[in-house]
């Protein structure tokens, strides 16, 4: 057969085990699986000896556009998300951030409209920019939103939704910059339980995302803790006790059963929200866990910055890899990469003082395969097989993507992240292709890290043997947009 | 290429989608899987036009060699699974029936001896005269056996052990026929608690089944119908209530919790069982629940028999349907096939009576597809995706022979089963492959059926069109023991 | 010996059983209980024969003061309590409502101060006008008066705070008096969570009271209805589905879990709310049920009024009695007593719009006795001895009262409820003590009345043989306020 | 008035508080409870100064005739426990120790009969010999026996029966004297299904109680430490870990669930059991837990000897004394009382080695006072009203005997046990009045005595003031037989 590019000598990693053979792709799409290419005559052969070759990694949450309008910030972090080896990305944010114009800076609650207007425009700058593939999560506020739903599913076959609960507050404000994110009119439980009660509807692939973490109770301990004069880094953590997060968890999953809406923990980073996801199955709430690299890597008593939810101590980490890795209430794993606004160089953004440290630092979608390879697989903390599940399966399944993402299978996407386990490099500039610059981990090294990403057929990035780090390539740029179906769990292929 | 076999033009039925592809076979193995078999040059061509190609299901309970000599039952019966679709076969038997010489009808205490002098004759068996790719799960009754679980697991692959609960009673024995089915000890608590304890020790897939019903419960209410009169066979069903069923799912599941041991509830027949195994997950319980063609068809007041689990009313199969088809509660299906003692012909063993009814009616594992796919999937009770997933991964996965079992995917063994969806039978005894010669079904009309098997790229049976049923075909005798790996949870392929 | 009043010839109504006995009286104490008061030498007797003598009725919750300035509804409306059995009463109100001068009839935040300062004044009225013992729950608000509570404890032995869980949302003022009722501030889930850590702070008697009802979701419902033309006295229930009381519980009841605070659930009125507490209970969490009048009798299709949580439909209802008289998540019994604004005679708060229908209809303390006697003790729905429990025992001892208040023993108060449980009367004015002079259960018959009450020896309130109703005693204005002790469960007697 | 009896200046101590008052005492029952005795003259007076006068305690499970013949067993075995304040004993026993005669030293299976014939006979021995009032509590070993319950509520008033649940394994008996205590049926789980069914048909006071530890897992252990050449005393508590005692809670209490019985778990000695309570409770099954002075005081490396369920280790001791004092899952005290067949002092019976000494340590109901009020009351571990209650009021309601036991109030039986809290003796032979002569806690000191035990007004036993130890009075041999009343949860009071 004749194919446009051939993957040989690689050993594919599937949540199901890891075995060897190549791979044939003919028009951005999987031709064959064989144990012989011999026959197969393709335009571009690459030889993937030593390399295990991952599906695409699915980042089923971002936020390009969060802080800087949309167009620039899907260009930059796009091509960094390639050189991190996602191919598909899961864009949450609010209407005001998906491209609206003009670009607001401080958001207002009059700013807040409707996503059908601003969807045309998205797409446009999606398919214009983006490196990698797209699908969009907006972030509801208002009823007038909850009532779009069954159009943005029908006509734009978006079918994730999230709530980043309680997350207007004006006393917040001063520290967390909500309106910055786009965010400006404040929610309360009727709009909840709208978009579940919306989402519940569509089936299918229809999920809601919360952001879980009690706002209002963590303010008493915010003003306690300034109070007792604390201005160190682990003030972060110890503002958002364990409960702030179960309890919206055990709260809003009450609502995901009466509603029969799925139900997405965006970070369920403590042992007890664990505990609370396992029970609520067992009431039978469709309910899953999700991680990420900040809470499977970062220490609170590190330079950790500030990141919603917080960066738990070691015993938190160590029992959400246990819950990752052993299936037991942690389901997958995205980067919630974010760029702050301009100037967001370290130096400009840090402060030794929690309290006026900015927000969103950046490159965490650079660090999530060192993560996940590094000081998982090769810590011995996770399967290789089970960080293919949840970084690939899992969020393609959970998001009505699959098998389109999200596998190794003939019909597929030709996406896929070649990775070298073997591969040990201390992060430093180089290592970075975010527009910001820098990273959260500069200094620590990682022994596993993504050398190749191919996107529909196409390398997007390449960390050349003997580069300093990976190039993202400018051809890369076919990111195209991912709709979803409603009533459907799957994403047929042919 | 070359290649021993290619399959051409059928659509491949994964859990993951459907999708057009061909699948070329080398030495067993799937060699490549391609939309594109131009190149390929193969010994023998299937052409699936028309027809879904499955992997071979998994079939992880029957008993063949429980009321007659395992030779005889097994090279009988294997063929009526190879015939049914069946490519692997979980043999559930207590160490009488795995071919122990000599044959002894009816079982007593001293005559349950070790397992391990049993297998090497059990495996020569299985090698001589099996269809079906074989793994066994022993049916264990005493300490002694219980000793026996690290070497059976290190020397011959066995990580999964079965206790047939509360098997042995003085006071059952006249209504199951527990001796001729080779059980003789009796056991407790304790050796149920022993199993789990090394089971846990195992890890990776080692795992517990239980058949959950009280008869010590259920022998009051036997009692009480019998005191008023009825002989019905609805009176089956009323003689062990949901609760003696649920009973033992709560019970045994907290051993399962305190041990660590995984628990795999032979049939999950009512919805207070679902909810039970969703609570015990919530938990952190690792339980699956099963359940098969008697139960996802059969109705009390038919000609239904006696089964254990008892046949359940039309509410209660429906709420099986809906937990297997939408992941609450059901995992897997399995056939309990089994055929009787001889003379097994239906005359001989019917009677409207049902206390006088002889247990152990036949052809199971024939009607399992029929049901699946006929009262499933065209019924509109299940997608085609689960029901691949419930027949083939999940059996595969839970029991440790994923992924060279239970999906089609290179490296994996070449086991499929060809269905035609649109086959439309009458059941009579031309379909019937089984050596007992009838089936349960007979006159029941089915829309979906298997109309080939393949085993490691051999085709063990084929209903040829036209044909009033399937041909097994004598070459298929290369079934195989299947050894699993002690604290491995796949089966690793090349 | 000696006596002040002596009662004899009564049957002593108790949880433990009910039993014949004399009740020597001295000092406003219980001097003596006897089955031969012969040797008593009384300056007044009491012929109970007939009659069954029951503790005075605690009351836990009551609102006099909500609508119309506190001195004048506490004088008006402790006589229609003590004319219904009442003699120790629970008053829920906002600082704004304790007497707080100038009365300001539409509260707005800024009006919302401390509870410090107010409660001298509030003291000074209670002993002067009050015709029943008073204690205190205030409804917090801020995060001020929540740091009052140690104080409030210390200084005026208040150990009960009540949270109107999302009473101030200005979507709702439209169709929710608060501003009228004294409410200004509004709260978030950090004014929660700050009152349930100084109450659980303060043991013993220490008690949360939450009002269960999500108005943020409520508010979709209500949408809906009147979108769909709905005006009927039912859609006021169909606008506050069980699960907005359900949830709240759930909600909240996390919070008291972690806070340690026990939890009094103010109207426990669906099932799914009573299941919710008995789970909660099993996860070790102190919650207590309460119901009252409206839930236990009123019905949606009825002319009930506006009240919330909503009268429920009759299967609610009666799971209300259920769960009341069989110990199964209601523990209670209190009026929800209220007086609307001036005028606020039938007619001019009637309107058959629910929409348009006045809130806080009247009477409810009223048709307490003939609710739980008449509709429960005579209906068959619940034993005169449970009945005295959640009216006396259960609300005394959970308020850190008992054996003050609540029971019949020697050296504790001499108050009473003497009930004629053959006395038949149909509703009418005459029956009306309350200064809004009418009654919601007008023209219904109830078998089973309240015919003298007694406070610390003093009767305050007698239906003379062959009146139309009960005469208040003027003398009886001699209600004291109790202070609760923090850290103590029981109020000591001597 | 005139009295038989007349208390003066003691303090009279209730759940609900504690209180000065005298109490008179009128043909058995309590006639008046009053402040000013002045005109009472009666025939006995006691002054009570600087006594607490509880009710006569309610000691729900104790095992006379358990090794010895129940006449001659009783006979000593009550003054024993007239001695500790005892005034009411719930015997449980099988048929064969209920008097049946002949005396059968080791029971077979043969020997377990009836209880129908045996009652009359026991209810002579116990009017004829004993010191106490007695109720009596069935062991149930066959499903002949289940038949006789509604006789046995309906003409012996027994609404409590009880299961030694796994009693009965031969592998069993040689370190368990099941036989020699009277058991010799065994039974299985339609046993106690068939106990649980019929009991919940009483209503009221029935009640099923099971020992709750699986003899069938703790097998296991035993043959390990065995094995391990573990003799110590600890190894008897090493053999039945916690979940032993747990998984029975679990088990059973499901099917308490399904039949609607509640239930009365006898000795809850671990954190796990109390939780599964709290949890069984959520599911809406009424269910009790027991402890007693064993679990309460003694450790694992004293010369704790042996009793099942074994002496726990101190951490779960404390919970224990929490759970009782905090009311999680611990509801009331018994004192689980037996001696040992002749000859049975303590020399005789001890042994070194753990699997060689006798079962049935003496003097538990003697140790029950200084225990609860020693080591618990002055010990901070509880307070003397929850005191009282676990020990009175709680098992009287449990087992339907309240009001007419189990509370100071009039109309109920006289019953008291005055008690001096500041009484400190080291325990020595002359506290024993147990046929035994010794005691288990020889040597420790307690603070917290009985001194006087009355029943239904006649002082049983009396320890002086300057005496070594209590003396009981002969004529105290006028304790009766107290039926139940089926159907009902009280026992009136006239």
């Amino acid at each position: 057969m004749n194919a446009d590019l051939l993957i040989i000598n690689g050993r594919i990693a599937t949540p199901g085990g890891v075995y060897s053979a190549a791979i044939a792709v003919r028009n951005g799409q999987i031709a064959a699986i064989t144990s012989d290419p011999a026959g197969i005559v393709a335009s571009e052969t690459i030889d993937a000896a030593g390399l295990h070759v991952l599906p695409g990694i699915v980042d089923s949450e971002a936020h390009p556009g969060c802080y800087n309008p949309f167009r620039k910030d899907l260009e930059s972090e796009s091509r960094a998300a390639a050189a991190a080896g996602v191919t598909t990305w899961g864009v949450h944010q609010p209407s005001t951030r998906l491209g609206a114009e003009p670009f607001v800076e401080f958001v207002q609650k009059e700013d807040v409209g409707p996503f059908l207007p601003v969807m045309p425009g998205c797409l446009k700058i999606i398919e214009a920019v983006s490196a990698v593939d797209v699908f969009i999560t907006p972030m509801v506020e208002t009823d007038e939103q909850v009532a779009e739903i069954p159009r943005l599913a029908g006509e734009f076959g978006i079918t994730s939704y999230k709530l980043y609960c309680q997350s207007m507050k004006p006393e917040l404000d001063k520290y967390w910059a909500g309106r910055k994110a786009g965010l400006g009119a404040g929610f309360d439980d009727g709009v909840i339980f709208g978009v579940m009660s919306e989402v519940a509807k569509l089936g299918g692939s229809g999920i809601t995302q919360i952001h879980a973490e009690n706002w209002q109770i963590a303010r008493l301990f915010e003003r306690k803790l300034i109070a007792e004069g604390r201005t160190d880094f682990a003030a972060w953590t110890d503002r958002s006790p364990d409960f702030c997060e179960t309890h919206h968890v055990r709260s809003f999953g009450y609502l995901a059963k009466i509603t029969g809406s799925p139900l997405f923990v965006q970070h369920a980073s403590v042992r007890t929200t664990h505990e609370e996801i396992l029970r609520m199955r067992g009431e039978g709430v469709r309910v899953y866990g999700n991680t990420g690299p900040a809470w499977l890597y970062l220490e609170p008593n590190q330079e950790a910055w500030r990141i919603n939810v917080p960066v738990r101590y070691p015993v938190e980490r160590e029992a959400v890899w246990k819950a990752l890795a052993q299936d037991r209430g942690v389901d997958s794993v995205s980067s919630d990469h974010v760029i702050s606004w301009l100037p967001n160089q370290r130096d400009v953004m840090f402060n030794d003082n929690i309290w006026k440290l900015r927000t969103g630092f950046t490159s965490r979608v650079e660090m999530l395969l060192p993560v996940m390879l590094g000081y998982g697989v090769n810590g011995g903390r996770i399967s290789l097989e089970r960080a293919v599940q949840v970084m690939c399966e899992n969020p393609a399944k959970i998001y009505g993507l699959f098998p389109k993402k999200g596998c190794i299978q003939v019909g597929a996407d030709a996406d896929f992240c070649l990775v070298d386990l073997e591969k040990e490099v201390t992060v430093g500039k180089d290592q970075v292709a975010s527009g910001s610059g820098w990273s959260i981990v500069e200094g620590h090294t990682f022994k596993g890290w993504p050398v190749r990403t191919i996107l529909r057929g196409k390398t997007t990035s390449h960390w050349k043997p003997g580069a300093a780090g990976p190039t993202v390539i400018r051809g890369g740029t076919h990111g195209r947009y991912l709709p979803r179906i409603a009533g459907k769990s799957f994403q047929p292929v042919s």
